[in-house]
């Protein structure tokens, strides 16, 4: 069985869905929509599609599933309107910034049956993988303590800033999943703090550029998450997990293993500076992952809930710092 | 100058400071003293000193220092002694677990106006030297955030988890040091979580395991300090510092460096698995130190006064983490 | 202007190129040939081209380049043919295991003036193009020695080795190229040592297993060559390249970069275990190249004169070692 | 038992000995010789010995053993008195530049029964002794090639290369050692290159500067040895082994193990800068082998034939070098 996509959106996102789509045997990309038509031209040239407008895809009898990468506001409406069309849906994070809209759209995707994939991409990095799969191997015993470490190269535009939802919904929300991922328990609470150490505007615009917070299991597991909206360094994610008989790790990336040696020491050279090719293959595993979902009739993750879980995280953090209290779930 | 030398208590730290007061050039052992004397006999034979009574070395006028290594709760009080006596004093860490009494011991210390350091030895690891050298070098430009890793090899029996004051005040303040000692600034804001995750009788003394914990400073800045009482792979001594220019990390020691490869992997061998082994050169340099501000007439760093901020930060993880909130001081 | 190719060879190494071809905005597979049809059939189908005999795609007007994966004895006559049908080539390395061959096909290709780049893919491999950028960029000073650690997974079948023309000239002659890539000046001598280790029916067929190559340029550049048909850990390719300032060394590659650790120690996964996972970015860099290449007029390398040369240090090489002596060049 | 010392020669070396035989709870420093008085009253004062002359120290009752740390031209002659003697010796490297010289003297040593250990230190090395025990403990199988690289951070006085017999007898003799350690089997064939590329005074001096050098031994395994008196990033000794079932590497030491990351890439400082602080550890646990040696009756090595056949080794390399030809042994 071929699954036949539909693609809603063409920006730099929607181009590498399209070309995820488009190389796997599963899946054929059949139309592109975007509000700005040539982007939509442009993709569909490129991979043999059409264009049509977002209605033309609701209605096609052609289009089993479609990619929405178009802005975050559009989001919960477009999943309401393709879950009752009764096409899956692959939808780019977040669902909406507001966790009852999140709450609503979701209970109408549970109504309609629909297949819904959330795009938290890092659960599909390999190195990510690797560590996901010597947890559940055994390798490190019971899961005690996660460590994420994530730091962007530098701070996204303060226009950009304001639309995002602030730093917990926007950059944090991606180690909130991970680390529900990898701790196997949901967190009960919270403690954050955030500061303004980077950019001051972002201050001024009501936000933060550096976190850290910690989440607690029922159990006691425990999560440790740091971010900086700057790493001078290149783009640094980082993972460790300890568990009852040992940790394991996921080691940064580079574009190249390098190093140069001189009576200044030994250099290598920098890490990724953007996340679209650190991130490469696991924008590739993830749209593989939903077709083969879909092509064995499983539940693709994660799911709608595992976006709202993350929402709900990042709003208890954001409580926690303002309020500089430990927050409970 | 030549610093002559009281030693009280002839344990195993004792017997490490010993070796570094007799291996440094600048600095004599004359006496030792030891409630179990056959241990001060053995120390004092090895190096050509005596065995003498703590009254006798308070009243020696041979001798310029002592360095204190009994029992935690009989630190206070000779500190106070030695003060009135005159002498120099490096007192093992901690001053004493409570927090009024410091206060009132570093006022004795202050009105005699006698020189004391305590023993926060892993300032003087080289390592961890190296990295503050970085940081006040300009490396990475104004310190933002810390990040401080410690897991022990394994838990202590729970006779001393119930005399050592709990985690915080026993493991973790050697952490909360560091983070002060990185950070540049006072914290003024601490959040904690603590668990049971290793062994149930640690929580039934009443203590923890594993603990997170977040300092904040005033201007924002952040420290993440992760504590286990059990890391199967070895003693896990980490520190990375990200700056405004960027990050210094101090990696993790092992006794050899080297790897074996097979069709299992690329394997190193685990850490080092004892504190002793793993600070060797933090110990002498620590002696080293306090030999070298005596004869040059310099304070002594880590002060009483670093002491007992540091205790204070115990304090406050620890109502931090019991009572689920975050705590300002 | 889009160069169009027909592919000769539709085997393992045929699809890679193939591949190559379709994702490079400035090509296009137009025909494949190859003796077993469904083979092909099956690339042409992949890609949108035509199944075409050597003989029509020798002939066709709509062809501007070929790329030939076809067995190594047909490699000479095809260059030659195709040269002559006035074709751009790339041909997968060795152009024929006998120098004299070599010569007289690199004579017909001179005549014709045809374009020939020889596939050693090794120099296209993004980190060793990386250690090329730092000499070229001046970060080691002048280069003096080069040390290339070659070792395969595990020993091919001994009927590949008997047709494979013998470990220096089917291994380590990606050594010698990027040896001479890497040394900037031509090896004059050659001392080699070649034993068998790892597998006793590879030396009943007459080859080597395990070889230890050192070469000498004029000036007494040195570079040092280590190779051996096993290695348990998987694919071991390293490069380091010392020079009058400094050094400049690629590492390993693995697929994930995890480390688990736990009392056995720190263990990070196998490197590749296959030369196609290794190399895939140099394999479609190189394709790359000749395309750019023909793009914008300019010579492609490595040359067939690089091959030959390759070919007579494989020569020199092997004499060496069999007699037990330093050959001169 | 106590091992009572003579110390011959109190040079650099004599010092590091010294300090390793006074820490030594087996052994005690007796007396010290030396040319220049005040040189052996330094090192006798610090370790409560004697200032005796050679005589008095070949005559004297209190004496077990001698530690020989005078210029290399005096080495045999003291071996061979203090044989006959009745001395256990310890020798620093090497015997004799001379074979037929170390072959007479060996004799001696053999007719009188005497004691004698060569001072290979590396061997002692932490790191290269944990490579040696996982070869002995089966952890790669039956060895197949050895890799030891040694580069300097920078090249002696052409005054001190004139006097050291050149690079193969001066330098690649600790190599030669190893690898006859580590290959388990003597070899019988070596090919070498040696060029003046770091400093034309020390090609000017008859010495070369950069040298490789394959050993083979009699069933085909192999060491591949590379040398230079130039290493900007400091002193580099690296050894790999690899085996049927995999690979064994010591990596590089480096006085502090921190890393600075910022926009130019990861930086580590530069390793070890000096031959005595790299093999600090290794300088003590030759002469502890050598007192256990003595204290348990067993035989020390590595032995005078030891230092023969390494000497034999670098004779070879250099016929080989000069001649451009493989040396059979």
């Amino acid at each position: 069985m071929t699954v036949r996509f539909g693609l809603l959106g063409a920006g730099r996102i929607g181009k590498v869905h399209a070309r995820a789509v488009d190389s796997n045997p599963e899946a054929r990309l059949v139309a592109v929509a975007d509000a700005f038509e040539q982007a939509a031209k442009d993709i569909a040239t490129a991979y043999g599609a059409e264009v049509r407008s977002i209605d033309e895809i609701e209605a096609a009898n052609d289009i089993d599933a479609v990619v929405i990468c178009t802005p975050t506001d559009t989001h919960a409406d477009l999943i309401e309107r393709f879950s009752k069309a009764g096409k899956a849906i692959f939808c780019e994070k977040p669902i909406d910034l507001d966790v009852r809209r999140v709450e609503e759209c979701l209970e109408v995707v549970e109504k309609t049956g629909a297949a819904l994939m959330v795009g938290f991409n890092r659960r599909f990095d390999p190195h990510f993988m690797a560590v996901k799969k010597a947890i559940d191997d055994g390798a490190i015993g019971k899961v005690e303590m996660v460590t994420i470490t994530s730091r962007d190269p530098g701070a996204p535009p303060v226009d950009y800033i304001k639309r995002s939802g602030g730093i917990f919904r926007d950059m944090t929300i991606h180690d909130f999943d991970m680390a529900r991922f990898l701790l196997g328990e949901e967190p009960v609470s919270v403690s954050a703090h955030a500061s303004v150490l980077v950019d001051k505007t972002i201050g001024e615009a009501g936000d933060y550029d550096s976190v850290s917070v910690i989440l607690e299991t029922a159990s006691g597991r425990q999560a440790l998450i740091s971010n900086s909206r700057r790493a001078t360094y290149g783009y640094d994610q980082r993972i460790e997990v300890h568990g009852s008989k040992g940790m394991v790790a996921a080691e940064n990336q580079r574009p190249v293993s390098i190093e140069v040696a001189n009576e200044k020491g030994y250099t290598r050279p920098p890490l990724h500076d953007f996340f679209m090719t650190r991130y490469t293959e696991a924008y590739a595993n993830e749209i593989a992952a939903f077709i083969a979902a879909l092509s064995k009739g499983q539940k693709a993750a994660p799911s709608g809930a595992d976006g709202l879980a993350a929402l709900k995280l990042a709003d208890a953090a954001l409580t926690s710092a303002r309020e500089g209290r430990t927050v409970r779930l």
